[in-house]
């Protein structure tokens, strides 16, 4: 095992100290500092060497009862010593997931990009807040360059944009500057100055945050109407029309439409120009949630028809922390029109906010958003993108799709133990495995039914032995079935053999 | 200067390579990945050094047209090389301002706690959600650990906690759990369901985010009452008590009040108890913003009297990257009643949520919080929190207490030069500089409009001089007038001493 919580010996007297006898509060004690931080500097080192090593499990994995006995999660009234905190950081990463594995194909949020890992450590030791110039002068550049380079990429010119903590939050900056731009008094008087209930639309596919826009914001979930998707999980857009016309004859006002480019389950691309083009009838607010899919928008040759009129959306959503690799967290949302969202989030504060600065004061951010204390994520992007130049990124996402494609490929081939659901339009890979007493059966929903029962059992062993990570779910149409995601990396053709065939020992017998 | 860009050379055949060319695209570059990583911590660790220097500058000044002609903050197409991404590191932070320098006073969280740092380096590394035990086993048994001992601090058994991006979305969850404990139809019907118009009360000094969560979530912030502030900056309870039955007799349903434990300007304590008992009276929700107060909770001397009376609260914001020091962001919102997270904010995702889960899905927090990716702010508390014990946490907030007292009593000293505001409550010191020519001058408006006049000059002088960074700010009852914090355990007393004197070399002529 590469972890050995007992393996990082500091010098006897250092691993005697306290926290206390470092710096900032004994000043004497840099040498003292440093050895300490470069003595977690090995754990870590050790994690990623072990996070990258094929022999290596994903995990060790204990149930929550157990794990509370492995661990000493104490926190205790006096300070423990140096010695102790080094073993604390090796015991946790022993325990840990590793996300970056090349065996780890469980979430939208695979893989560890090196040089997004090296930007998060500075981040952390710039520890500064990205309200102002004043506090953050070089991060705030660096936002507004990549910010722009995405505007740029979405097909926009000018317009604003903010980095959101996930895509939830992101998603509800879209709601919230739209609901202030068709009705600038809500901000003021609130749903009483309203001319009638306000609903929104989306599909049954979409991520579930759009439905807690409602929810948050005083609509309530019944006026976020699920429109229904088509088999490949996209929205019928027909189906759109129809519900906001029956909504319309209600006395409703339907002011929101979220198209999502890459679903969290199937990675379907509902159709965007058809959805411009209801949008735009029925004026309409439309947002595109591309956390998911945005990635793609760098590659010519994935980008159509996925993202074919995106430029058309008022709003897109869009999360390097996933199919760009860049670590946890880093979303994005940009608005094709500039202003709305100071004039939608500021409250004015004047203790941090004020007008008789030093400097150009139109570089603070702060007053732009619900949050007062904005957490640094761009440093580890910007980093991130001039480590691979556009053309790097581009082509890391082509090979994401290209590994998604030999996935499928080898799926068809071993048709006997693999049944595919669908040809994906992302890396999402919909499929359920056959075990040995099913081959041969008829496909119908009896099979269905007890090809869904064994994925939770598959998974179970998998997570027991450590071998590998993949996610199942049940969705509206079929129960529970495996969805791998190949956002990593580190994942090469051979890894994905190794998927398929690890489910198969795992499973032959079910 | 410390921290020179071109001095941190990679080997050449290193410097050469590109990200594609490290670990995990090149699965034999595990050396070299190795080699950039340590030059990183090179410069990091550099960093750490000079920020604990007394004779390095806070900051190095430049207006934002400037410092854009001396970065090279360009996204290339073609990847830059490796030797370049360390010198754009090592560029990076010489501009950057040193939050965690002893001669930094500007922020609310100043400071570089070097273990929650290096709990910060461990968590990018690790890289995970926080949204399952399965992706997070460690970690979120560590949030459960530290939130428990967090409401027993509070004086509460049982309870719910999470942590949030930051103390707005923290009060924003106060805000969404009342509604929906008074209010449950809210969730489906929202605004067109209730019996009448929601009020939530506030101090006319509370954080802006209060009034947010009015705008956010569809009261409108006429529908926020600011509720007027004594003199030492405590809400007025007769006023509350008062402004609450001013808008029932409107038919209005008051559901909400938010009482502030440490403002952000003044540094006040509102009177908690008086509150529980209009709250008890009027049926409302009690929430205490303690954001930027939290901290004194854990001191025996200083909790008294600002929080007594906390334990009837129904909600407490508590911000660790305040006070406590912990890397930013770590916020945590605390709730009295278990379960209300839950209910109020899950949208019951099925693929991620899955109730046939091999492990107890109990531990899952995901669907009681309106994010869906949580960025893993509680291993830096955590592990900081080990490395002081709930003991040295005690003696650091009160020698944070100790340092503003020694500030007041240095003002008083030298109240020819300096004009305390007001006995400070918290570490927030307010006062005036007197510069040579207002020196004897009776103190009346007039005085005081000069005073404020020049506190913009010093604050411009001392960023482009670099040797200090204190807040100013003008508030509803005075113009511009400074505020220093002192909540880095970094300050000494000789540092609250340079402090002045520096103000006064910078503002004496003016």
């Amino acid at each position: 095992m590469s972890l050995n919580p007992n393996g990082y010996k500091l010098s006897e007297k250092t691993g005697k100290l306290t926290a206390f006898e470092l710096l900032p509060t004994t000043v004497t004690a840099g040498p003292e500092t440093r050895e300490f931080l470069l003595k977690v500097i090995d754990v870590l080192l050790d994690f990623v060497k072990a996070t990258n090593d094929r022999n290596e499990k994903v995990l060790d994995f204990h149930h929550p009862e157990d794990m509370k006995r492995l661990l000493d999660l104490d926190i205790p009234d006096r300070a423990v010593n140096l010695q102790q905190l080094i073993e604390d950081c090796a015991t946790t990463l022993k325990y840990q997931v590793k996300t970056g594995h090349p065996h780890f194909f469980n979430q939208l949020s695979c893989g560890l990009d090196i040089i997004s890992m090296a930007g998060e450590w500075l981040t952390a030791t710039a520890n500064t807040n990205m309200f102002t110039y004043e506090i953050a002068p070089v991060f705030i550049l660096m936002e507004n360059v990549v910010l722009s380079k995405m505007r740029e990429i979405i097909g926009w010119q000018g317009g604003d944009s903010i980095l959101a903590p996930g895509g939830s939050i992101s998603n509800l900056y879209a709601f919230l500057a739209a609901r202030h731009k068709m009705f600038p008094d809500y901000k003021e008087h609130g749903a009483a100055g309203l001319p009638g209930q306000l609903v929104m639309f989306t599909s049954d596919q979409c991520h579930y945050s759009i439905k807690s826009c409602a929810s948050v914001c005083g609509l309530g979930t019944e006026n976020c109407v699920m429109v229904p998707s088509d088999e490949r999980g996209r929205m019928i857009t027909t189906e759109l029309e129809r519900l906001i016309m029956q909504r319309k004859a209600k006395g409703h006002i339907p002011f929101f439409v979220n198209a999502t480019a890459g679903t969290t389950v199937l990675g379907a691309f509902d159709n965007l120009n058809e959805i411009a083009d209801i949008c735009q009838k029925y004026n309409c607010w439309m947002h595109v949630d591309a956390a998911w899919g945005g990635g793609l928008l760098l590659s010519r040759r994935h980008r159509h028809p996925r993202f074919t009129g995106v430029e058309r959306a008022d709003s897109v959503t869009w999360n390097p922390h996933k199919l760009m690799g860049a670590l946890l967290q880093c979303s994005t949302i940009h608005f094709k029109e500039d202003g709305l969202l100071i004039s939608c989030n500021q409250m004015s504060a004047e203790y941090l906010f004020m007008t008789d600065k030093q400097y150009d004061i139109s570089y603070d951010t702060g007053d732009k958003v619900i949050q007062c204390g904005r957490h640094n994520d761009i440093f580890k992007l910007w980093l991130q993108w001039r480590s691979k130049g556009t053309d790097g990124f581009e082509r890391q996402q082509d090979r994401l799709m290209d590994l998604a494609q030999y996935q499928v490929r080898r799926i068809h081939e071993q048709s006997d133990r693999f049944h595919l659901i669908m040809e994906p339009e992302c890396v999402n890979v919909s499929f359920w495995y056959i075990p040995k007493r099913l081959r041969g059966v008829p496909h119908d929903a009896n099979k269905e039914k007890e090809l869904g029962k064994i994925c939770p059992i598959i998974k179970g062993r998998m997570m027991q032995k450590g071998s590998l990570m993949v996610g199942y779910q049940p969705d509206d149409r079929r129960p529970n079935f495996f969805r791998s995601i190949i956002s990593s990396a580190a994942v090469t053709e051979a890894d994905v053999d190794y998927m398929l065939d690890e489910i198969h020992r795992l499973g032959d017998d079910l």
